[in-house]
């Protein structure tokens, strides 16, 4: 079974898109065709509310515009942006990152830790979290304090996200490190190495679980909260965002 | 202490905007001026997930050209689109409908519910009273099944939820309602006295705490969720929201 | 609108009276007239549960007397003593310092943390906040173990304080800090300065947020938690409780 | 080993303390002596919050003039008026008819079900069970829409109890139920046949678990909540609970 | 990548395995060879605790002398017999059925609900739901009141199932439904059509799995939980056991 | 009343039977013979899964073929395995260790600190305190790391124990310390006088509960989760499994 996938880099750097789409690769199906995009405009990356908001309708509009042509959409940001508005105008699997790499640490382990980025994120990604319901399985969350514009001083990154997996794993007892932000892929080796525990990137993970949904049938539910809301044509502005709208 | 409140009605309908202007001014203490301003550009209604994105954006740019000219800020929409994102860009305190409601309902009864447009919308709403930490005082959401277009209908929308306030007073035990939505305004002694318990409004309750605020000298706290973040220009687009973005 | 308030000191302290009266006038509205009384008879700290049991009883039997000359009550003390109590003798609001400080807390950031005397009152305060619906909005309970007899010393109380306030910040990552005791007043400015963060007073908060039910005309909902329970005269003893009972 | 147990009956009606004295002494173990008394002041059944404070106060007073005097106290009122208090005064163990019938319940069934007098104390009975910490062990609350004063009307008791149990076992699925009220005395073998399900008994529970502590040592905890608060005299008043006070 | 997994049935009927060896093949991927047995020992269905514990101690044994053989294991049974007991005395990722389709049905929807066989069993899910640590996912357990030896008869198997899922959806409002036990395959189909919400079958999701974990790499972690504890030869009895147990 | 209560040492150990046997006699009442047991077959103590499945089956097969000799059942073994599965087969009370020590831990002081063996065992014990519906109660789980083995070594035990016991009061707030395998008996007044707070043991307490069930007619309740299921004999395998599982 052919599974086209589509990974929406939802920040407008089309260097991270190069990147990303080189190495994410590797990890498909053999029946699997993967295609990295981004967005041309909003943030290169998602730092703020701001950020997520843009970044959000901008990964939107693409799978909107997109909607035939792919059996499954992988937001390709650790902030999961537009998750919830993706999977209303969509009955096709929509994956967020931070979600996807959240469950399939749970088969690992008694609980995950998070390795976020800077302090500020703390409370961020502890609500989300909450609102994927898994507050149980949380042991902590810990930061490195980077930007992400910083992300790609590799040796930095990753000498400091072991130092604060090792301690994500002695003092909190997490038993798996989840790592949710895309531009991790790559480190998993080292930080399980240094941590001594199984680590869930959130790329690879969400990948992975849409290549099932696609091979076993999986739909976004129409029932309640992703149901399409029929409306009378109320929106003001811009064509292009008229069309997502009214589809 | 004069009082310079900005309340946005986060849709694109003026219509709405200068109902609201007319109806609230009654409620706000003699040194108070509030002003209603609505987007030009967004849905005229926000029913869905990509609605409320959009509105969220428009609501931040709007605060955020204005953030020196108000006292405080009221997202006038029952979905408190962009709180978070409006809340990072200002010390200036920023109230949501739906979370000022709740908030004045807790000394009045033990547990509230809330009276929602659509059935769908209940598991939006669900998530929203955990994200702001009140899921302990919640009876139960219920619904009317209207659309945001039918609101204006007002003899039916007070039918309506007379009749869902009453049920949730009787089987779900609520002690107080909570109306979220700003047009629900002028509804509430009807339903208070069908429902026989107190009726909280999101509008009037967000305007009374913002002026609560201004006069104690209450502020968004910088310490982590709504530090604002110092970021290298990264953002790739209209020179609108690179403003925004850049305060 | 006239607002007419009666702000009960729990204690039997005519001292704090006083010195509260003097004090809280500067946060009123222009329309409020605020008046502080205290019991003659009971202790004259809120410490032990036997002080508020006592203190309970005193404080209801100055609101029952008092129900028809006041617009709304608040229980001048850190502990809310009688605060169900007072909430089922009356339809007019009734608020408490710590649950109104708790509830103002919420819209300026993520987590509150309450500084409070002693630790062995962590646990009460914890029961305190769990009752109140509100045990996912707070980071932590700090404590400075001072007696309440020695809260008069107001350079060793706002040390204290603010390096309490200043630790709830930085290792519990409180965004906002609650000072549910009235005798903080005055401190405030003080520990938002040293801590970074926005203080929410008790005492001030209780004031204004009844001064909004008065104005949008919240009520205490009689639907079950306070329902008045007619009875048969049942109470032996003191005719002065039969009254209050009776009523 | 002699057990010299005092049960409070909390309300100050002697007709149901001589009748829960003969009732419950073929319960006590061949060592134990019980005796049961009430204050001469306060409600005659505790049905309002004011009845709780009161009822708690002269609880108290019974128990503060009798330490010295017994092994263990059993404050014999569905309520647990003053159990907190009490607890702060003594290191004897004292026991609340609700909570420990709660805890009885726990390893004979996966949930129990607690059947209340009237509606307007379901919520107060939810709160009694959040800080008991048994929110997980409660499958509801149900009601038989008595006052206190009817209870001895023992057919009509039997056939509503009989009833609210069956309902609570078929529809809640409560595994066990429990009844908190002294009163309930001698229901408990019909009401164990009609519904199917064991049942704890408030009253029997709480003084087998007196029975317990006295011979295996148990005693009230000092480290916190119970820490007795060392004051200077400050208590303004009556003597006699000057007396209480100041022990 | 051959990846090489292993089926444990977990009751000793050799007809069930048969018949999950025929109908699983079709959701393998092309490089997967999965291989269904079942112990000589035991209960034909996991109906009882004791079921339980038996299934679980014959899945171990299974799992122990096929721990170099296999790349991933899943055990075939609804309940999950034997699951944290399999994950200590292996690296190899183990997957149940239960907590599989539940983490798989959570980006699908809101909430799931799960279709159990009789009323008696929902207890023991619910308490599996907390374990796992979803109890904010769950929307409701539903049963049909069937025993295991009854699911053969297909026809009324699919008929009350749908029954069950179609009021899970309208009261429950559930957005998914989950089915746990194996013998559901084949019935998803229908299900899912009369319900109008996905459906997540165990036994699929959870081979699904296992092929992800294989490919990335994913592993039981050894932090605590799964730790296997070095001890001297303690065991008394079988010698089969003993191996097993000083592996 | 005579009271028979029979406790199972779920391990093989004779010589840990017969050391329970001789200390817990003196914890009996008059009336009641306590007889403790062990199987032939098992580990020498509960220290994984596997030791946790083989010590319920050995439990099981004990309680099964002495269902009529006794009043009531004490699994004598910290880990209270196959708890369940034994309350499934008879109406008498079946009594862990660990649940009746956490429960008569309630009433004594606000929250409970358990001390394990081995760090290891946290998220073990962690669940079970979820299970056990008493998250809300639990202050810490602190741990000494020694093997099962080395408990004999009472001088260490007592030393360890008493020092986490203390860290557990101070700087996690427990007000009562849970002990909850057997071999602790013995220990719990040093632990206390070091400590400061009061112990509860397992083993004593289990005891006690089980006296008082039978003296007021506790039985397990069959309503749902400990409901016999009836089923055609489909084990397959030893005679005496088989025996068990037919009654």
């Amino acid at each position: 079974m052919n599974k086209n996938i589509l990974m929406i880099n939802s920040n407008s750097n089309p260097i991270t898109t190069n990147w990303l789409q080189e190495r994410i690769e590797k990890f498909v199906d053999p029946e699997t065709k993967i295609t990295v995009v981004n967005p041309d405009f909003g943030p290169q990356g998602v730092d703020t509310y701001m950020d997520w908001l843009i970044a959000g309708i901008e990964t939107l509009k693409i799978v909107s515009s997109n909607k035939e042509k792919y059996d499954a959409f992988v937001i390709g940001c650790g902030s999961d942006p537009g998750l919830d508005a993706c999977r209303q105008i969509t009955t096709k699997p929509v994956l967020g990152l931070s979600e996807s790499a959240m469950l399939m640490a749970c088969p690992l382990g008694n609980k995950f830790s998070i390795i976020s980025t800077r302090e500020t994120q703390i409370p961020v990604l502890e609500q989300r979290v909450i609102q994927y319901g898994l507050r149980d399985k949380l042991a902590s969350i810990r930061y490195i304090q980077m930007t992400t514009a910083d992300l790609m001083n590799r040796e930095e990154l990753i000498k400091n996200t072991c130092e604060a997996a090792k301690i994500a794993v002695k003092k909190d007892r997490a038993e798996v490190i989840v790592l949710t932000g895309s531009l991790m892929l790559g480190t998993e080796k080292e930080i399980s190495e240094a941590s001594g525990v199984p680590v869930m990137l959130g790329v690879v993970c969400a990948l992975k679980m849409a290549e099932i949904y696609i091979s076993i049938g999986g739909t976004t539910s129409k029932a309640y909260k992703y149901q399409q809301v029929k409306k009378k044509d109320q929106l003001i502005g811009y064509q292009e965002l008229r069309e997502v709208y009214s589809i």
